[in-house]
Protein backbone atom coordinates (compact mmCIF):
# COMPACT_ATOMS: atom_id res chain seq x y z
CA UNK A 1 0.00 0.00 0.00
CA UNK A 2 1.55 3.37 -0.91
CA UNK A 3 0.91 6.42 1.50
CA UNK A 4 1.93 10.19 0.35
CA UNK A 5 4.03 12.30 2.05
CA UNK A 6 1.55 15.27 2.30
CA UNK A 7 -0.96 13.15 4.89
CA UNK A 8 -3.66 14.45 6.77
CA UNK A 9 -4.88 12.95 10.48
CA UNK A 10 -8.53 12.25 10.35
CA UNK A 11 -9.99 12.14 14.25
CA UNK A 12 -13.72 11.13 14.77
CA UNK A 13 -14.39 11.68 18.96
CA UNK A 14 -17.56 9.49 19.86
CA UNK A 15 -19.13 7.57 22.16
CA UNK A 16 -18.11 3.92 22.61
CA UNK A 17 -21.24 2.59 22.71
CA UNK A 18 -22.70 4.51 19.95
CA UNK A 19 -24.55 2.77 17.41
CA UNK A 20 -24.89 2.59 13.41
CA UNK A 21 -27.45 0.16 12.05
CA UNK A 22 -27.12 -2.75 15.03
CA UNK A 23 -23.24 -2.34 14.82
CA UNK A 24 -21.04 -0.47 17.09
CA UNK A 25 -19.87 2.95 15.01
CA UNK A 26 -16.62 2.75 15.97
CA UNK A 27 -16.08 -0.69 14.48
CA UNK A 28 -18.18 0.32 11.51
CA UNK A 29 -16.03 3.19 10.75
CA UNK A 30 -12.69 0.67 11.12
CA UNK A 31 -14.30 -1.36 8.88
CA UNK A 32 -15.20 1.12 6.14
CA UNK A 33 -12.09 2.12 6.24
CA UNK A 34 -10.47 -0.87 5.49
CA UNK A 35 -13.41 -1.75 2.44
CA UNK A 36 -12.55 1.75 1.22
CA UNK A 37 -9.11 1.12 0.93
CA UNK A 38 -7.79 3.82 3.57
CA UNK A 39 -4.15 3.14 4.55
CA UNK A 40 -5.00 2.54 8.23
CA UNK A 41 -6.86 3.32 11.41
CA UNK A 42 -6.44 3.36 15.03
CA UNK A 43 -8.98 3.24 17.93
CA UNK A 44 -8.11 4.55 21.20
CA UNK A 45 -10.64 4.28 24.00
CA UNK A 46 -10.58 7.09 26.87
CA UNK A 47 -11.07 7.24 30.11
CA UNK A 48 -13.30 10.59 30.63
CA UNK A 49 -14.96 12.90 28.01
CA UNK A 50 -17.83 15.38 27.53
CA UNK A 51 -18.97 16.74 24.00
CA UNK A 52 -22.35 18.85 22.52
CA UNK A 53 -24.06 16.23 24.18
CA UNK A 54 -23.34 18.29 27.35
CA UNK A 55 -22.55 15.28 29.67
CA UNK A 56 -19.52 14.17 31.49
CA UNK A 57 -18.63 10.45 30.79
CA UNK A 58 -15.92 8.92 33.39
CA UNK A 59 -15.81 5.66 34.49
CA UNK A 60 -15.08 6.84 38.28
CA UNK A 61 -17.20 4.77 41.26
CA UNK A 62 -19.08 7.59 41.67
CA UNK A 63 -20.43 8.69 37.98
CA UNK A 64 -20.50 5.50 36.39
CA UNK A 65 -21.17 5.11 32.85
CA UNK A 66 -20.34 2.36 30.27
CA UNK A 67 -20.16 5.54 27.56
CA UNK A 68 -16.38 5.87 27.37
CA UNK A 69 -14.73 8.23 24.55
CA UNK A 70 -13.21 6.83 21.55
CA UNK A 71 -11.24 8.25 19.08
CA UNK A 72 -11.00 7.19 15.83
CA UNK A 73 -8.06 8.07 14.07
CA UNK A 74 -7.19 7.98 10.42
CA UNK A 75 -3.87 9.16 8.53
CA UNK A 76 -4.05 8.96 4.62
CA UNK A 77 -4.16 11.99 1.54
CA UNK A 78 -6.72 14.75 2.00
CA UNK A 79 -8.42 13.55 -0.68
CA UNK A 80 -9.43 9.99 0.64
CA UNK A 81 -10.18 11.26 3.95
CA UNK A 82 -12.66 14.02 2.47
CA UNK A 83 -14.36 11.34 0.36
CA UNK A 84 -14.23 8.89 3.78
CA UNK A 85 -15.76 11.48 5.71
CA UNK A 86 -18.69 12.65 2.55
CA UNK A 87 -19.16 8.40 2.60
CA UNK A 88 -19.52 8.00 6.57
CA UNK A 89 -20.48 11.49 7.92
CA UNK A 90 -24.51 10.76 8.34
CA UNK A 91 -23.72 7.58 10.66
CA UNK A 92 -22.14 10.28 12.73
CA UNK A 93 -24.97 11.43 14.84
CA UNK A 94 -22.98 13.37 17.90
CA UNK A 95 -19.66 13.48 18.50
CA UNK A 96 -16.76 15.68 16.48
CA UNK A 97 -14.11 15.30 13.70
CA UNK A 98 -11.05 17.41 13.03
CA UNK A 99 -8.52 17.15 10.27
CA UNK A 100 -5.21 18.18 10.62
CA UNK A 101 -1.76 18.23 8.49
CA UNK A 102 0.64 15.46 9.49
CA UNK A 103 3.52 14.60 7.38
CA UNK A 104 4.52 10.51 6.74
CA UNK A 105 7.36 9.77 7.43
CA UNK A 106 7.44 6.28 7.33
CA UNK A 107 4.72 3.76 6.40
CA UNK A 108 6.22 -0.01 5.81
CA UNK A 109 4.09 -3.35 6.22
CA UNK A 110 4.44 -6.89 5.73
CA UNK A 111 2.07 -8.40 3.62
CA UNK A 112 0.24 -11.69 6.23
CA UNK A 113 -2.04 -14.31 5.29
CA UNK B 1 -23.15 24.12 21.11
CA UNK B 2 -21.63 25.98 18.61
CA UNK B 3 -17.89 25.21 17.34
CA UNK B 4 -16.10 27.39 14.58
CA UNK B 5 -14.24 25.56 12.03
CA UNK B 6 -10.67 27.25 12.20
CA UNK B 7 -10.35 24.76 15.19
CA UNK B 8 -7.04 24.22 17.62
CA UNK B 9 -6.47 21.04 20.08
CA UNK B 10 -5.08 21.79 23.07
CA UNK B 11 -3.04 18.73 24.81
CA UNK B 12 -1.98 18.44 28.64
CA UNK B 13 0.24 15.61 29.31
CA UNK B 14 0.33 15.17 32.91
CA UNK B 15 0.68 12.25 35.29
CA UNK B 16 -2.73 10.41 36.20
CA UNK B 17 -1.98 10.88 39.89
CA UNK B 18 -1.08 14.71 39.80
CA UNK B 19 -3.40 16.52 42.42
CA UNK B 20 -4.57 19.89 42.65
CA UNK B 21 -6.40 20.94 45.79
CA UNK B 22 -7.08 17.30 47.07
CA UNK B 23 -8.57 16.41 43.11
CA UNK B 24 -7.19 14.84 40.69
CA UNK B 25 -5.82 17.52 38.31
CA UNK B 26 -6.93 15.42 34.89
CA UNK B 27 -10.55 15.63 36.56
CA UNK B 28 -10.54 19.19 38.16
CA UNK B 29 -8.74 20.44 34.16
CA UNK B 30 -12.28 18.39 32.44
CA UNK B 31 -14.33 20.30 35.35
CA UNK B 32 -12.85 23.51 34.45
CA UNK B 33 -13.47 23.10 30.58
CA UNK B 34 -16.83 22.19 31.08
CA UNK B 35 -17.54 25.46 33.47
CA UNK B 36 -15.71 27.45 31.29
CA UNK B 37 -18.18 26.76 28.57
CA UNK B 38 -15.44 25.10 26.10
CA UNK B 39 -16.15 22.88 23.36
CA UNK B 40 -15.71 19.31 25.04
CA UNK B 41 -12.69 17.09 26.67
CA UNK B 42 -11.29 14.21 25.84
CA UNK B 43 -8.82 12.29 28.23
CA UNK B 44 -6.44 9.60 27.00
CA UNK B 45 -4.63 7.41 29.69
CA UNK B 46 -1.35 6.24 28.55
CA UNK B 47 0.40 2.90 29.30
CA UNK B 48 4.20 4.75 29.58
CA UNK B 49 5.86 7.44 29.31
CA UNK B 50 8.79 10.22 30.76
CA UNK B 51 9.09 13.89 30.75
CA UNK B 52 10.38 16.88 32.19
CA UNK B 53 10.45 15.08 35.90
CA UNK B 54 12.65 12.69 33.56
CA UNK B 55 11.10 9.30 35.53
CA UNK B 56 10.38 6.29 32.90
CA UNK B 57 7.06 5.48 34.15
CA UNK B 58 5.69 1.89 33.34
CA UNK B 59 3.13 -0.48 34.93
CA UNK B 60 5.21 -3.92 33.90
CA UNK B 61 5.91 -6.20 36.92
CA UNK B 62 9.87 -4.75 37.23
CA UNK B 63 9.42 -1.05 37.39
CA UNK B 64 5.93 -1.14 39.10
CA UNK B 65 4.14 2.79 39.37
CA UNK B 66 1.29 3.90 39.64
CA UNK B 67 1.52 7.23 37.86
CA UNK B 68 0.74 6.47 34.33
CA UNK B 69 0.22 9.14 31.76
CA UNK B 70 -2.60 10.85 31.05
CA UNK B 71 -3.34 13.71 27.94
CA UNK B 72 -6.42 15.79 28.32
CA UNK B 73 -7.48 17.33 24.58
CA UNK B 74 -9.74 19.94 24.29
CA UNK B 75 -10.70 21.39 20.72
CA UNK B 76 -11.87 24.77 20.20
CA UNK B 77 -11.10 27.88 18.95
CA UNK B 78 -7.23 29.59 19.43
CA UNK B 79 -9.47 32.32 21.59
CA UNK B 80 -10.72 30.48 24.35
CA UNK B 81 -8.06 27.64 24.40
CA UNK B 82 -5.62 30.48 25.06
CA UNK B 83 -7.89 32.09 27.63
CA UNK B 84 -8.07 28.47 29.04
CA UNK B 85 -4.50 27.79 29.07
CA UNK B 86 -4.12 31.65 31.09
CA UNK B 87 -6.33 30.26 33.80
CA UNK B 88 -5.43 26.75 34.66
CA UNK B 89 -1.77 26.93 33.84
CA UNK B 90 -0.67 27.08 37.33
CA UNK B 91 -2.12 24.23 38.48
CA UNK B 92 -0.05 22.48 36.11
CA UNK B 93 3.26 21.86 38.06
CA UNK B 94 4.94 19.54 35.84
CA UNK B 95 4.10 18.04 31.96
CA UNK B 96 3.73 19.48 28.74
CA UNK B 97 0.80 21.54 27.01
CA UNK B 98 1.26 21.52 23.23
CA UNK B 99 -1.61 23.84 20.78
CA UNK B 100 -1.87 22.53 17.43
CA UNK B 101 -4.14 23.75 14.23
CA UNK B 102 -7.24 21.35 13.78
CA UNK B 103 -9.84 22.17 11.40
CA UNK B 104 -13.08 20.94 12.80
CA UNK B 105 -15.50 19.34 10.20
CA UNK B 106 -18.31 18.14 12.38
CA UNK B 107 -19.47 18.92 15.60
CA UNK B 108 -23.02 17.39 16.49
CA UNK B 109 -24.41 16.45 19.73
CA UNK B 110 -28.05 15.44 21.32
CA UNK B 111 -29.12 17.32 24.31
CA UNK B 112 -30.14 15.30 27.03
CA UNK B 113 -31.53 15.32 30.71
CA UNK C 1 15.12 20.72 30.57
CA UNK C 2 14.29 22.71 27.96
CA UNK C 3 11.83 22.37 24.72
CA UNK C 4 11.36 25.45 22.46
CA UNK C 5 8.14 26.96 21.91
CA UNK C 6 8.64 25.58 17.68
CA UNK C 7 7.53 22.08 18.51
CA UNK C 8 7.14 19.15 16.38
CA UNK C 9 4.97 15.78 17.71
CA UNK C 10 6.55 12.86 16.06
CA UNK C 11 4.29 9.78 16.43
CA UNK C 12 4.84 6.29 15.97
CA UNK C 13 2.44 3.50 15.29
CA UNK C 14 2.97 0.01 15.63
CA UNK C 15 1.55 -3.00 17.36
CA UNK C 16 1.84 -3.77 21.12
CA UNK C 17 3.82 -7.10 20.61
CA UNK C 18 6.76 -5.55 18.29
CA UNK C 19 9.68 -6.95 19.03
CA UNK C 20 13.53 -5.62 18.58
CA UNK C 21 16.63 -7.45 19.50
CA UNK C 22 14.52 -9.48 21.95
CA UNK C 23 12.71 -6.34 23.24
CA UNK C 24 9.37 -5.26 22.90
CA UNK C 25 10.05 -2.65 19.96
CA UNK C 26 7.72 0.33 22.00
CA UNK C 27 9.70 0.21 25.49
CA UNK C 28 12.86 0.02 23.37
CA UNK C 29 11.64 3.23 21.69
CA UNK C 30 11.03 4.93 24.88
CA UNK C 31 14.21 3.99 26.06
CA UNK C 32 15.93 5.29 22.79
CA UNK C 33 14.33 8.26 23.16
CA UNK C 34 15.29 8.94 27.04
CA UNK C 35 19.08 7.95 25.99
CA UNK C 36 18.95 10.33 22.99
CA UNK C 37 18.04 13.15 25.96
CA UNK C 38 14.31 13.96 24.35
CA UNK C 39 12.21 16.27 25.88
CA UNK C 40 9.74 12.77 26.77
CA UNK C 41 7.75 10.25 25.11
CA UNK C 42 4.04 9.11 26.14
CA UNK C 43 2.71 5.59 24.84
CA UNK C 44 -1.05 5.12 23.72
CA UNK C 45 -2.54 1.80 23.60
CA UNK C 46 -5.47 1.18 21.28
CA UNK C 47 -8.41 -1.22 20.68
CA UNK C 48 -8.43 -1.99 17.53
CA UNK C 49 -6.40 -0.58 14.30
CA UNK C 50 -5.15 -1.99 10.72
CA UNK C 51 -2.29 -1.26 9.04
CA UNK C 52 -0.10 -1.55 5.13
CA UNK C 53 0.26 -5.13 7.08
CA UNK C 54 -3.57 -5.23 6.20
CA UNK C 55 -5.01 -6.92 9.42
CA UNK C 56 -7.59 -5.76 11.24
CA UNK C 57 -6.06 -6.58 15.31
CA UNK C 58 -9.09 -6.21 17.78
CA UNK C 59 -9.47 -7.21 21.29
CA UNK C 60 -13.31 -8.34 21.02
CA UNK C 61 -14.14 -12.13 21.48
CA UNK C 62 -15.18 -12.74 18.15
CA UNK C 63 -11.43 -12.14 16.78
CA UNK C 64 -9.40 -12.47 19.45
CA UNK C 65 -6.28 -10.89 18.61
CA UNK C 66 -2.89 -9.83 21.45
CA UNK C 67 -1.16 -7.12 18.83
CA UNK C 68 -3.16 -3.89 19.62
CA UNK C 69 -1.77 -1.02 17.99
CA UNK C 70 0.41 1.36 19.97
CA UNK C 71 1.59 4.59 18.98
CA UNK C 72 4.20 6.23 20.89
CA UNK C 73 4.19 10.18 20.55
CA UNK C 74 7.21 12.59 21.19
CA UNK C 75 7.38 16.19 21.58
CA UNK C 76 10.32 17.89 20.70
CA UNK C 77 12.30 20.13 18.14
CA UNK C 78 11.86 19.24 14.47
CA UNK C 79 16.03 18.64 14.39
CA UNK C 80 16.05 16.62 17.18
CA UNK C 81 12.90 14.28 16.16
CA UNK C 82 14.74 14.18 12.38
CA UNK C 83 17.88 12.76 14.15
CA UNK C 84 16.29 10.31 16.46
CA UNK C 85 13.82 8.90 13.65
CA UNK C 86 17.32 8.30 11.45
CA UNK C 87 18.74 6.44 14.22
CA UNK C 88 15.79 3.84 14.83
CA UNK C 89 13.60 3.80 11.77
CA UNK C 90 15.34 0.25 10.78
CA UNK C 91 14.12 -1.11 13.37
CA UNK C 92 10.30 -0.55 13.08
CA UNK C 93 9.83 -2.92 10.03
CA UNK C 94 6.04 -2.09 10.09
CA UNK C 95 3.75 0.57 10.88
CA UNK C 96 3.66 4.24 10.59
CA UNK C 97 5.11 7.38 11.39
CA UNK C 98 4.17 11.12 10.90
CA UNK C 99 5.67 14.01 11.94
CA UNK C 100 3.14 17.32 12.84
CA UNK C 101 3.63 20.95 13.91
CA UNK C 102 2.95 21.15 17.72
CA UNK C 103 3.19 24.39 19.34
CA UNK C 104 5.10 23.88 23.02
CA UNK C 105 2.56 26.41 25.62
CA UNK C 106 4.27 24.72 28.59
CA UNK C 107 7.17 22.30 30.01
CA UNK C 108 7.90 21.90 33.55
CA UNK C 109 9.42 19.26 35.53
CA UNK C 110 10.12 18.74 39.20
CA UNK C 111 13.46 16.93 38.95
CA UNK C 112 13.16 13.59 41.06
CA UNK C 113 15.48 10.96 43.14
N1 LIG D 1 -14.46 19.76 21.56
C1 LIG D 1 -14.05 18.56 21.98
N2 LIG D 1 -12.78 18.38 22.43
C2 LIG D 1 -12.37 17.16 22.85
N3 LIG D 1 -13.15 16.07 22.87
C3 LIG D 1 -14.41 16.19 22.43
C4 LIG D 1 -14.92 17.43 21.97
N4 LIG D 1 -16.21 17.24 21.58
C5 LIG D 1 -16.49 15.95 21.79
N5 LIG D 1 -15.43 15.30 22.29
C6 LIG D 1 -15.34 13.88 22.66
O1 LIG D 1 -16.33 13.15 21.93
C7 LIG D 1 -17.12 12.38 22.85
C8 LIG D 1 -18.49 12.15 22.28
O2 LIG D 1 -19.19 13.39 22.10
P1 LIG D 1 -20.76 13.45 22.49
O3 LIG D 1 -21.35 12.10 22.31
O4 LIG D 1 -21.41 14.56 21.80
O5 LIG D 1 -20.55 13.88 23.98
P2 LIG D 1 -21.18 13.53 25.42
O6 LIG D 1 -20.05 12.79 26.09
O7 LIG D 1 -21.44 14.90 25.97
O8 LIG D 1 -22.38 12.67 25.25
C9 LIG D 1 -17.07 13.17 24.16
O9 LIG D 1 -17.35 12.37 25.28
C10 LIG D 1 -15.62 13.65 24.16
O10 LIG D 1 -14.78 12.64 24.66
N1 LIG E 1 8.12 15.97 25.33
C1 LIG E 1 7.19 15.05 25.61
N2 LIG E 1 6.70 14.24 24.64
C2 LIG E 1 5.75 13.33 24.92
N3 LIG E 1 5.21 13.14 26.13
C3 LIG E 1 5.64 13.93 27.13
C4 LIG E 1 6.65 14.91 26.92
N4 LIG E 1 6.87 15.56 28.09
C5 LIG E 1 6.05 15.00 29.00
N5 LIG E 1 5.30 14.01 28.43
C6 LIG E 1 4.30 13.18 29.10
O1 LIG E 1 3.82 13.85 30.26
C7 LIG E 1 3.95 12.98 31.40
C8 LIG E 1 4.10 13.80 32.66
O2 LIG E 1 5.30 14.58 32.63
P1 LIG E 1 6.17 14.70 33.99
O3 LIG E 1 5.27 14.54 35.17
O4 LIG E 1 7.03 15.89 33.96
O5 LIG E 1 7.09 13.44 33.68
P2 LIG E 1 7.69 12.20 34.53
O6 LIG E 1 6.91 11.04 33.95
O7 LIG E 1 9.14 12.24 34.11
O8 LIG E 1 7.44 12.39 35.98
C9 LIG E 1 5.13 12.08 31.05
O9 LIG E 1 5.10 10.87 31.80
C10 LIG E 1 4.90 11.84 29.57
O10 LIG E 1 3.95 10.81 29.39
N1 LIG F 1 -2.72 5.04 8.00
C1 LIG F 1 -2.93 4.73 9.27
N2 LIG F 1 -3.80 5.44 10.03
C2 LIG F 1 -3.99 5.14 11.33
N3 LIG F 1 -3.39 4.14 11.97
C3 LIG F 1 -2.51 3.39 11.28
C4 LIG F 1 -2.23 3.64 9.91
N4 LIG F 1 -1.31 2.75 9.49
C5 LIG F 1 -1.01 1.97 10.55
N5 LIG F 1 -1.73 2.34 11.63
C6 LIG F 1 -1.67 1.73 12.97
O1 LIG F 1 -0.43 1.07 13.14
C7 LIG F 1 -0.67 -0.29 13.54
C8 LIG F 1 0.47 -1.18 13.10
O2 LIG F 1 0.57 -1.21 11.68
P1 LIG F 1 0.88 -2.63 10.96
O3 LIG F 1 1.64 -3.49 11.90
O4 LIG F 1 1.46 -2.43 9.62
O5 LIG F 1 -0.63 -3.06 10.76
P2 LIG F 1 -1.51 -4.39 10.94
O6 LIG F 1 -2.36 -4.08 12.14
O7 LIG F 1 -2.27 -4.42 9.64
O8 LIG F 1 -0.61 -5.58 11.15
C9 LIG F 1 -2.03 -0.62 12.95
O9 LIG F 1 -2.66 -1.69 13.63
C10 LIG F 1 -2.77 0.69 13.16
O10 LIG F 1 -3.28 0.76 14.47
Amino acid sequence: MRLEENGYLLRIFIGEADKHEGKLLYEWLVIQARQAGLAGATVLRGIMGFGPSSRIQTSKILMLSEDMPVVVEIVDSKENLEEFLARVENAIVEGLVTLEKATVRLYRGRPRE
